[in-house]
């Protein structure tokens, strides 16, 4: 069998414009495809050193900004002008209208309630005795674990090995604390060099796996809404009829009704959010801020709650249960990503809940937005209005 | 209370690099947060109408390139350079070794086995017995539905009508096929026009709301993972021993053996895609062609299924039931993102299923070498040597 | 290894007092217990015949009568007594408070919306494109498998395959409506004939398992949740606000408050039913009536859904989407138990739904009962009195 | 509206032959129905108080016997002889069958790993930060509260208390050991307990409800399979090639072959038990033991794994991570109910971890039966042969 030929480098992780450039030529020169826009940029290749290989370019994505946004969080506290990543027409439109809203309101209440980045090995003993006795040896041996786990990195913290018996079989969720990174590889290293440590040392000489799969990294799943994968954070705001009629044409007995009918829907069809669409504000602001963007399969799953209140105000919140972001390291230190942390005063350390609880806030505003404009009636025309809807 | 100011515009939809400076000046104005480098591109500003609301500059992204992956698709065939757009290092060098693994195995097979893109009203009764009735009248009157929704829309067309029957309501599923766009919003004015002829014509006078939260847009569930949102799309590999031995360090049985831990911890998680890690891909995929970023919600669902034959080879396949992506409108027509489907000649008419196909191979391919790179050990020292960990 | 004793029979199905009597002689003889209570039995042993192998007596279950309770059903239609089997102490007086509840507020409507049962074959293709080939064959097929199929039932009608493709194989699920009885047995043999037709006439030559696991047989699924097994029936009521009040000590709009809380702790939980005990219910209306017990599993998932409405009633719905009951077949005809179906004038043929339906007005009655319970702070208190508690 | 006469009583919980014949006679009056065999019964009716209300008789089940089975467990040792009460032809003869092959293998080996009992108040605070403020009580105080919840009952202990904070609410899960009882009760009295102590010393003035519905009594949950109710109990079994060929017809290759057809089938399916049918065995092993039989909606989630042996041998294991049983309390102290306890020498204190093992073991049995009868073709066959199938 003949293959085609691979794409040329002297090294994948050569990082210069000409190598940029020859590998386009050689793109042409086997499809025929031009590759111009995507090299035609601005960026100095030598800062994508480490989060890309075989570069040939950049992809240019508008960036819009809404807000104000007020928020009075634990850690985010202010009126904040939110950048948003997006190719969607009405997305940016949308949420600004929503953060109008909540500002108007009085502003949105967020907090951080855990962290939790896990790594999850998994162990292989001869028997379920054995497998048992393992779970018993690794909560004797915790301290020592936690030591040797902590000793890889600066900022990683061990806080709990939550374990998940199957079989002969020890599941396990080595959970950490990971300071202002989202941590998935520094809980990796961590994690590998406890399990190290425990082959050497356990008389029961269990094998393992680095991850049995219960880490769930980079998909959602029941435990990560249960158990927290990253932070978990949530936003609330009490909505004022009047503030609600006038901005969104809708009052709150309405949207209460309706809430019920979504939340029933959610139900039946399964959803792993009962909201309108947690995840176009955070894959806008993931990408916005050199987030992971894969982290959207977990980040956008939740819950929101909502009740109408006795002098027809109405309290909305929505908690999100696996939240993954950093103010540091990813992309977050590329010069465009970095600015639009900054723009929040989210860059760097000592930031990351409060990026987070901006994340739960911004959720928080589409979701009004949207909610709001399916009963109102203007969801299909602010599509035709600004959108690219073509028949 | 005093408010935030807000964002000057003389229009929200205003596309220029005049407006997008002031708006960024505005910014600074208010927060010191400088926008030098998102206000240092090369797009035409003009171009992103449509596609951005107070748009202020571009987000750069890198762009690498993995490949060649050969695929023996039903639409896809060939050789194809894959466009990834990330700020993940390792995740480029890891997708394209896993292609490479696939090509010299003789490449994969990949279909797409069902569409369906819905708007899912829900109708409201006084009781459950006319709720029933009404039920039994949508069915007598599809082909008037079908009609009325299909006058909105040129590519959009109207399979069939769900019913999910909750208390004295209704619930539906209008599932459509929708050419070569990703297609909600064009389902949402067909699903529109199709209620509103109901409410004119239907002697029950059920109310209606246009989502009744079971389409699940943007977000999982159960429901996009039995019935589908979007395509529905398989790719699979007979992987050869000697090829994954040389290329991967790791041999068939023992990636076999694997994964009955991995089906287990996925399913002792409740995760919603078994295999590794699809929305990696998917995400950088998604972004590089100007697709939703926000779909990465519902597209990275899916299952992994596998058998070790009698050979020592080993059938390895990935189902995605919810990909969510098109070749036509969205952000597909950007500059950037248009060259990046044409490098796969997937651009425009009649390539969404192709497009669609190559998604579930660089799935597959992705999942073959992160699946092998944690059994063989160099998964924690990849993401040292290519990534930008720190302690 | 020396093994244990197999209990002597004869025959596994010999059905008489002394047959019984021996083998608990045996069981004595070999572990010293007693089964003298068991041994004790007004019940004629031929009558097992075909309902148990290796008979050693009877399990007497307490038998208790709730009601009446008022329906207004399409099926069942007056006030009903209703036969529960249960050993938890507080079940009968509670759901007993519940009919009452309903009927002084005019009694529930009730509806069967959709009947499926099913066997759920999977066929081996040896590549994804024959598999889809092999499902196109299917669908041009299907007159001729549902003649096939029907051929070997009196009762059995065949409605449709669905189709989920994985990988190289076709998982389907094959529906029928089965009349009077629960239907598994007969769904299995027509399937069964149906699937040996498939492999003497296609030409793709497919291979098969009876079943793919997807009819989820004895467990709960979020396919038949969304999908339907057995029937999906839903029960109603609008609740008086003063009718509450006085029987209940709540008032609805608590009630309603509490729903919210429940339903979103559901959604945390991922619960597979919100209200707040459809299990109890159900399984000792099933044990009276000679249903399968085992199909407690499917048949307690369900939907509680409701709304306040503006003159301060309480609209309350329960929708149960696999409900898997008959009124003939499996142990229905055997002496007690088909006298509990004759109480509520549902046993034999044309009942079915009837009985249905009735299940699930008894489900809305213990839920409205247990739901006020917790509120009204008598929840602790009367299992006190009723129950058999100990410190 | 005219009310159907209500059943009469002069207390609902008199317990005699008379007053349970005036019942019926009452029924016979209202229904024309007969309860001749109901009424014809063995058990004294003073037993059942504190088991049921409105007596009216009992409801014979047949019970039949399986085993030998022979454990390896951690409490339970030795060869068994289970009791199942069912009405399902089959069951019996194939739980057998299974539990011979199992027997003739050397015996399972079978470990409860985890107790966990649990009621789940959630307690209500003014807003998202008062709710984390009084999470952070809730840690503090904790000591007190387990002597407080501790004080009202003998055997029950306050392991921990989970938190789960959504909006501005903390719901929780007070985990409790309860000995050998199931333990419903005594938890929700421990529980009462514990929430008014915090109410009258916390500053913080939670409001709360007994139940925010994540405890999931009576029904399945994400949150049960992950974090158990009830117990944690795992049975798992090396088969023997020769003993699988002999007993069941097939080999274990093929038995490993169609594993990966299952697993797959049950992910497609969002199935909660990924092997053949824990319900049958649970259920009639609950009835014949005066378990709660609504429970098996909990108890029948699981998790099959296995793995092929080099040298052709099958690990084969279930996991079930919620079975609620006991061995005292309930309805365990019933006659007949006590004697099929006391057969397995399961009855009284000390013996509730030996019958959950031995739950876990019959369900392994039940799985290795029709696991094989499926692909050894003799499925349809047998329910023909055993069962009451009709047309």
């Amino acid at each position: 069998m003949s293959r085609a030929p691979s794409i040329p480098r002297s090294k994948i992780d050569d990082y210069s414009r000409d190598q940029a450039s020859e590998r386009r030529d050689f793109l042409y020169d086997k499809t025929g495809a031009q590759l111009s826009a995507v090299g035609h940029y601005t960026l100095d290749p030598q800062v994508v050193n480490g989060n890309i290989e075989n570069f040939i370019g950049t992809l240019q994505m508008p960036l819009g900004v809404a807000g104000p946004l007020k928020i009075q969080g634990e850690a985010a506290q202010g009126d904040f002008y939110v950048p948003l990543a997006t190719t969607e027409g009405t997305l940016v439109a949308s949420y600004s209208r929503g953060m109008r809203v909540i500002s108007e309101c009085g502003g949105c209440k967020t907090a951080v309630t855990r962290h939790a980045m896990q790594r999850a090995p998994v162990f292989l003993l001869a028997d379920v005795h054995l497998a048992k006795q393992f779970g018993a040896w690794l909560e004797q041996n915790f301290l020592q674990l936690k030591s040797v786990a902590e000793s890889t990195t600066r900022s990683g913290k061990l806080v709990d090995v939550e374990q998940y018996p199957v079989g002969n079989m020890l599941y396990t969720r080595f959970n950490f604390t990971t300071g202002d990174a989202a941590g998935q590889n520094m809980t990796g290293k961590a994690t590998f060099a406890a399990c190290e440590w425990i082959v050497a040392n356990c008389h029961l000489q269990p094998k393992y796996l680095l991850s049995g799969s219960i880490d769930t990294d980079k998909k959602h799943s029941a435990m990560n809404l249960i158990r927290t994968r990253g932070k978990r954070v949530i936003a609330e705001v009490v909505l004022k009829n009047d503030v609600v009629k006038r901005l969104l044409g809708v009052d709150t007995a309405t949207l209460f009704r309706a809430r019920q009918i979504s939340n029933t829907g959610s139900f039946q069809a399964g959803s792993i959010y009962n909201g309108p669409h947690s995840a176009n504000g955070i894959a806008a602001l993931f990408i916005a801020t050199g987030q992971d963007e894969a982290n959207v399969a977990e980040s956008h799953a939740g819950i929101t709650h909502s009740q109408l209140l006795d002098n027809g105000d109405y309290y909305w919140s929505v908690t999100l249960p696996a939240v993954i972001c950093g103010t540091y390291g990813g992309g977050t230190a590329l010069p465009g990503q970095r600015e639009c942390l900054e723009l929040m005063d989210c860059y760097g350390a000592g930031k990351a809940d409060k990026f987070a609880e901006i994340v739960a806030a911004v959720v928080l505003a589409g979701d009004i937005s949207l909610g709001s404009a399916v009963l109102a009636g203007d969801w299909v025309s602010s599509h035709e209005q600004y959108g690219r809807n073509r028949k």
